[in-house]
């Protein structure tokens, strides 16, 4: 298992999305997804999602919550600990992004995206303003066969 | 740098402490800690955080809110993100604990226990009831050297 970061920017009602179609053995390949990525040895989740974010998009992040960790489990992939953050302050000019596009997307568009299907359990949850949440979501192939919000069963129908 | 969960449970003003005294290379021998544990793999933090409570006390948990992560460095120790959780529901009797004494231990008296130097800054942030936080904390052996905020610097002072 490994912890990773996962940010949402948004500005004027719009998500900052990344289109993965770069890299070739990549778990993403073709879906859309916020910016961020791996820790590296030693960093808090704030630390590495700062460095992902500018690394990723030339952004420096002033204004960010975390909104929960997502469990993320395959049968094909390794597992990840996804620490979740929104973002709505930021300096600096996007540039472009070595993993894939970047474009801002009307949230309420977001949804009709190639994504996981989970992504949009926690994008509903964001859209609710839940307090700060642990939501488990486990995969075979792309397939959600399991969903748990802090601890307790969802419904995986999304 | 593993996953482990951390849980301070209260009833009547009082958390539930463990005194480290049973486990010989224990990064907390003679200290006072809450109880939690190691994620097995692909565990949740919550599942996780109810394995451990049930196998150091027998309670069952029944309430309980992540108050934030700790990221804790040491030049001694293998580093840990600490899913720092409270609890004021549970079920069952206490029974005795493979790690160390288990005894309730009135909240205004813990700061006062030997306990890691950095624990007493996340005792303040849970007394002021603060938002979900990231604490990043850096020890040189017993001695706290950098603390962060959120990825804010904060005084090593406590």
């Amino acid at each position: 298992m490994k912890n990773t970061t996962l940010c949402y920017i948004e500005r004027g009602g719009q998500y900052l999305m990344l289109h993965r179609v770069k890299k070739e053995h990549d778990l993403n390949h073709d879906k859309w997804v916020g910016v961020g990525g791996k820790f590296e040895l030693n960093e808090s989740p704030d630390e590495c999602l700062r460095r992902e974010v500018r690394e990723e998009t030339g952004l420096t992040l002033t204004d960010y919550r975390c909104r929960g960790v997502v469990t993320f489990v395959s049968d094909e992939w390794e597992g990840e600990y996804m620490y979740l953050y929104t973002a709505t302050g930021f300096e600096g000019e996007l540039r472009e992004c070595d993993e894939g596009t970047l474009e801002w997307v009307p949230i309420e568009d977001v949804p009709s995206l190639p994504l996981w299907v989970g992504d949009k359990i926690f994008f509903r949850l964001l859209r609710e303003d839940r307090p700060w949440f642990s939501l488990k979501l486990c995969y075979e192939g792309d397939s959600l066969v399991y969903a748990a919000l802090n601890g307790e069963e969802i419904s995986t129908d999304v």
